[in-house]
């Protein structure tokens, strides 16, 4: 399954110099990796009776937020951190669902638009009170505001960093 | 896109008492969605030269781990929380690669077991230096011991009442 261009990315690390994780450390990423993987799983699971992914809510909530329940694609790209052919395909699966349409602006050039159409708004006030739910049932009200907190300030950082890279890749 | 069941998923919930989210749950909520998907896209894209994905990845821990470096499918399945028919084709496409090889054992009826080949074992080792770093640069030396502590502490029971819930659906 190896491509040539492992060569390159192992020549970037020095075997001899790998400072393996410590037990607490481990420990701490493979929590948080559980984590992630499960509720991504139970919220899937969530949203499914309504035909929605997340990756549809969240589309959903960005145009829901938006001015004049529209965005450009590329900032829909940007926003639910996504590539641009992978968004693509999903707004071509929600268009024929009649949750957004795509639209040309005449006097943009660079203006490509998926907006939000009445059904999709519908759709997503009559979903939103479930997500949120869930959302609350399986993480939020599981923590105390302190830890919420907490996690915001450890979690920011990271986030910055990562789209700082994601930026440069 | 909607599913029959949609109706029975919304009559769990009343609309009139919906616990919207706070500001501040909302900002840890999506603070958490963020890291989330930008980590596992960034995972993904340092394992990729290696010709692995996240989940082959876990997997070849796991089996590098158990002992004869061997597990029953439906034990690797929960262990890596994945459903067994998807981990059958990804076992599938792990075997075409010669990372692993499914066993029958002929004294437990039970028994299709996924076993790491040497092969996959020293594909581990190898890429095992450049995950680990990756872990470091993007997630844990950007938190300090007492925040990866803290971590560990809230999500540890986010998890286990996640394991609960996916056990009885």
């Amino acid at each position: 399954m190896e491509t040539e261009t492992a060569t390159a990315a192992e020549a970037a690390v020095d075997q001899n110099d790998v400072r393996w994780l410590a037990d607490e450390e481990q420990c701490a990423w493979r929590t948080y990796l559980d984590v992630n993987r499960l509720l991504t799983y139970q919220m899937e699971k969530d949203l499914q009776p309504f035909g929605l992914t997340m990756n549809d809510y969240e589309i959903l909530v960005n145009l829901s937020e938006a001015a004049e329940k529209r965005l450009r694609m590329s900032d829909l790209a940007s926003a639910t951190l996504q590539s641009k052919s992978r968004l693509s395909h999903q707004i071509t699966r929600m268009e024929n669902a009649g949750l957004v349409r795509r639209e040309n602006c005449e006097s943009d050039r660079r203006g490509l638009y998926a907006v939000l159409t009445d059904d999709g708004m519908s759709t997503m006030r009559r979903v939103a009170p479930h997500h949120v739910d869930s959302v609350r049932r399986h993480f939020i009200d599981l923590l105390t505001p302190q830890q919420l907190a907490d996690l915001r300030t450890a979690m920011k950082p990271v986030a910055d960093n990562l789209r700082q890279v994601r930026g440069r890749g």
